[in-house]
């Protein structure tokens, strides 16, 4: 029996997009869920890649989650627009959000858009990378159910909530994709189904006690980076995601993975910024270029071999991942392949 | 002799307000840099307090930063203006472009405007205070010589280069004012003066040695908060700020401190949000101030009194020091003395 298998991007991408559109999803808009997932594993963000391909198809049949994605504009103006997604899948309302975005921005200068009653959205850079094709700055976030304490508690209350920024540069686009904690709450339930222990700071037990078992941790919470900063931003992102786009926050959120009557009701911001009315695009990218350039100059720290800018760890793996095929483990291997059974769908990864 | 002096802040700023309008300042300019720098002490940031008088003066005299404040607007749109700041002092210039955005955020929704050929502006909460009392999201940042190094590096590249957001609530505003750093390098600088140890993990040495040893720590550069994720905060708000603005970037920022003859050319960027076109600005503040009492109802770390949100202790000191006065120390009392002789203001503290 093989431990993993190496699946071609485009035949992932398609077998999962034939999934999602038995559940009378329309073709467009299962693309779209699907390209998310697979550019997650193209780019090593296993967490959101087609994993979660079980828990959307199960929202999916259970009818939780709306099968089309029908958005209505509540305001809008010059450079906004408050979206009510109307419960639809969150990459697709994601992408539409930013889409509206770039236009606008194209236009105005810039433009900044709330989006309500939504759902898990995926990986957040998959829709800042489309800003930074428009020659954009992209920003985005999402409000996520609670698994940060506020700083000086032990009861989560705030989620994981992302950031995403995107700056265009002559090659790839620089992304920052974070979350306000030290590390995902994934890894540490990996470790604990591996039996693994984590390194001290990583998390809390539930009693709000330092812990290195990553059982423990995993019913625990997650510390936010530098303190009080990483509970703060994890805050105002919740603010802005939840309470201004009229969506719920913190403990109000719905949980994707066990409630399935209550849609989740997440909410996301989108930003988009012009470059070419603030300066002239070319000289903005030489000026990147080089900050890359001395930054990669810079002297190293022993074992270090080569200096990064945000996102380029995940840009280098999936361009070698397009080439030599993404590698899928057996679990998750035989998730696709029961999902097929299930739905009817011949298997051919 | 006294170690420290209470001072009444309308007496410390109107003593600061005389001494910078000798160097042909405007008065209302003179105002707002005043009202800036005692609003921090007033705050507890003393780093950004009245300690900054002497360098302040010292730069308007020698002429390397402009003494009246005359911005070009470079372009402008609906939602975004570039803005030249032609060497002005930073917290005029940025009074006046947080004034911009929000005006311009009425009519549109959102405003985002960048600034170059600035100075150092102060603290950073200062601007979107004022976003906060329009019923808006304020946003700013600022770039700052380095005294980060890219992870990976132990060379500085980029600078504590903060982040600061407000939110509107029925009270007072949140606002999370945050350098991408585990501590200030003020802090550091401090701890040396005083002959203290710091913690390991707040700095590494010039040569990239964790150490506890101020003295080697204030030589050598800050961590970042999150490791990576600290770098990369601090290198975005670099690109928006230095780059996007066309100021300048990473070392190539002038020094405040030992340069008097080239200009900073430090950039900002600002931003406001118009909550009414999103949202309904009581239910808004209504489930903010929900959310606030939900986190001050959370259980406590033992040894934790209260928990508290973003900016809430800073406006805290400031509400008691507004009424107690403000402590300042022997050194910098006497400075401001020392400036008064100089300046030919009569000292009156």
């Amino acid at each position: 029996m093989n431990n993993s298998y190496i699946v071609d991007y485009r035949v992932l991408r398609d077998y999962c997009k034939k999934l999602i559109m038995t559940q009378n999803v329309p073709e467009e808009e299962a693309f779209i869920i699907a390209d998310s997932l697979v550019d997650a594993d193209l780019c090593g963000v296993e967490s959101h890649g087609v994993s979660r391909m079980t828990i959307y198809m199960k929202r999916l049949e259970k009818g939780v989650v709306a099968n089309k994605c029908e958005i209505k504009i509540e305001q809008e103006y010059a450079a906004g627009a408050a979206i009510n997604a109307c419960n639809s899948m969150g990459m697709v309302v994601g992408v539409r959000a930013m889409q509206k975005c770039i236009d606008k921005a194209k236009e105005s200068g810039c433009c900044f858009i709330t989006v309500n009653n939504s759902n898990h959205y995926g990986m957040a850079s998959y829709f800042v990378k489309m800003a930074a094709e428009q020659n954009m700055v992209g920003v985005t976030g999402t409000n996520a159910p609670p698994n940060i304490a506020p700083w000086g508690s032990y009861k989560a209350y705030v989620g994981t909530n992302p950031l995403a920024v995107s700056i265009p540069t002559k090659g790839e686009p620089i992304i920052l994709d974070m979350a306000p904690s030290i590390v995902a709450m994934g890894k540490i339930i990996l470790a604990a189904k591996l039996g693994k222990d984590i390194p001290e700071g990583w998390a809390i037990t539930k009693e709000g006690k330092p812990t290195t078992n990553a059982v423990e941790a995993s019913k625990g919470t997650v510390l936010p980076i530098g303190g009080p900063k990483g509970y703060g931003l994890s805050l105002i992102m919740d603010i802005l995601c939840g309470i201004l786009s009229g969506a719920q926050f913190g403990p109000h959120l719905n949980n994707m993975w066990n409630d399935f009557v209550n849609p989740q009701n997440v909410g996301h911001i989108f930003c988009a910024i012009d470059i070419c009315k603030y300066t002239d695009v070319d000289r903005f990218k030489d000026r990147v270029e080089q900050m890359i350039s001395e930054i990669k100059a810079l002297p190293k720290n022993p074992g270090v071999e080569e200096l990064f800018v945000p996102g380029e760890i995940e840009q280098r793996r999936r361009k070698e991942r397009k080439e030599k095929g993404i590698e899928i483990s057996d679990v998750v291997y035989q998730e696709l392949k029961g999902l097929g059974k299930k739905y009817n769908v011949s298997f051919y990864l």
